[in-house]
């Protein structure tokens, strides 16, 4: 399963009854958070997540709405007993941002490992047995990441495949779990040949803080839950969300029609939209599986087919 | 009058339903921001108080719960309409702090004006009218600053003083209100010549992160209201606060029984002490005038003998 937390939901500015745009996602043991602006780590607790327990941390720009919080974040992981390396993953000029930061936060009881991410398309982060982390561009003011985080589920053991194979019996259980393994003969199989086709797994995307583009509308196809920005929510404001490299609710539908997602929730309002509910019905017309999302608003995720994962 | 508000009161790390420390002194049309934790300005908005409206920021040190704040809280004060010079004091590293800092906050609407303050004694910062502001060392594991804000009260117009100077009738008025004044023919007159003895004013001091100090305690005496740090609360902690450079509830009322300033709010608790007021009958009976602060906490002060300033 996988457990997604929005920690906040505003954007620009912190405003009174919410936080600014991140969120959680945890699954398989493995902590991933979205985002840190100013009070994250605050927001982090009044959800009851813990912040030692975050191994991945990914950033999409460094605006400061977005990253402002990361200083007292990384104290606060410190303080809560995090010794492990942690991976904190951004577009051009994470190092220098993170570095000038880090003024605050020179002496860290763990590694931070900085992994600066410049790229046209798709690239993979980090896989972590089925669980794996992408980043792809956007389109805004300042160099932005989307971050996907997908959960691939192999397919069912399939018996006649192993005999078909001729993989010795003893070796049936161990390809269900490992790549490959290897008889007393030195003969090497793969899990392909006791496994039937991939299942469908669980895909999530993020994205924040960018310009309705081609490559993320072809990103959100396929995907169980897409948190995508809703800085604007009338149409009226496209100028100004063109102008500042933002997005619209019905723009947001419009990508959604086409890319045919479960669901979409909404982030990262501006502050000059207090009330999203207003514009909601509206871009329901066009794309009916959209949901306003709120600070601590949780789902869990489980596989299509079982809750078993 | 001068109006004092806690915008936050917890020390270290930002807990449910505490910000971090820090405080607002407003005072004839001159705003002070003491400390700029992560979340200063949301706690500013919680207490309505305007964030574009901060003339003076006076920074204690360079810890991350003091400062991490800084450069959400200047980007909103650009979003408040901010648009004259804003002097920011702290100790030595100053700059290299703020500059590391504003590389989420390049581009601001108005003049940040830095002031490195390395001093072993109170030093003056700003005197506006008759409100003065001023620095002075602390003991800390860095180098550290309190401050005072003194609100200077002349004294009463004395007619007999005037006649006695020789002071021409039609200046009477105008050397109530400004440091000298000529007459038609060139000679100068000095509002000594019209006003008795200086009055008592209003007197605040503010400091945390210190060890308690002869100096801090000579700083205390004849306030209306000094604002220090309740790190600890038991005194089972001083061997703790000597190590870590803070101080326990006993360690302050000892201090305050000496100088006697007329009231003591206790500010930035440890997060180990959710609890302060299992400790403060005790440090009341050392000193009776101390009250534990709380998130928001107001209170305005007018001057001793009526309430017109």
């Amino acid at each position: 399963m996988v457990e997604i937390t929005l920690l906040g939901t505003g954007g620009t500015l912190p405003v009174k009854g919410r936080w600014l745009s991140s969120a959680m996602i945890r699954c398989m043991g493995t902590s991933i958070l979205f985002d840190c602006g100013e009070g994250t780590q605050m927001a982090a607790r009044e959800a009851d997540l813990p912040l030692g327990g975050v191994d991945i941390l990914c950033l999409s720009h460094f605006h400061g709405d977005h990253v402002a919080g990361l200083p007292g974040f990384l104290l606060s992981m410190g303080h809560e007993g995090r010794r492990t390396p942690v991976d904190i993953y951004g577009p051009a000029g994470l190092t220098e941002v993170v570095t000038a930061l880090r003024i605050l936060a020179p002496f860290l009881p763990f590694e931070v490992r900085l992994h600066e991410i410049r790229t046209d398309q798709p690239v993979t982060l980090q896989t972590i047995g089925h669980l794996s982390v992408s980043a792809f561009p956007l389109e805004h003011s300042v160099p932005c990441l989307g971050y996907t985080v997908d959960l691939f589920r192999p397919g069912r053991f399939n018996v006649e495949k192993a005999l078909f194979n001729h993989v010795p019996q003893p070796l049936w259980s161990l390809l269900q779990k490992t790549d490959s393994a290897t008889d007393e003969t030195g003969r090497v199989y793969t899990r392909d040949m006791v496994l039937g086709p991939d299942r469908k797994g669980i895909h999530i995307l993020l994205a924040q803080d960018t310009r309705p583009t081609a490559l993320l509308e072809k990103m959100m196809s396929g995907r169980a839950l897409c948190i995508l920005e809703g800085m604007y929510g009338s149409d009226d404001k496209r100028e100004k969300a063109v102008e500042t490299f933002h997005m619209t609710f019905t723009e947001v539908a419009f990508m959604a029609s086409r890319a045919k997602p479960d669901e979409i929730w909404f982030t990262h309002y501006s502050p000059s939209l207090p009330d999203p509910e207003t514009y909601i019905e509206d871009a329901q017309t066009i794309f009916p599986r959209l949901k306003l999302g709120t600070d601590g608003m949780k789902t869990i995720l489980t596989y299509p087919d079982d809750s078993d994962c």
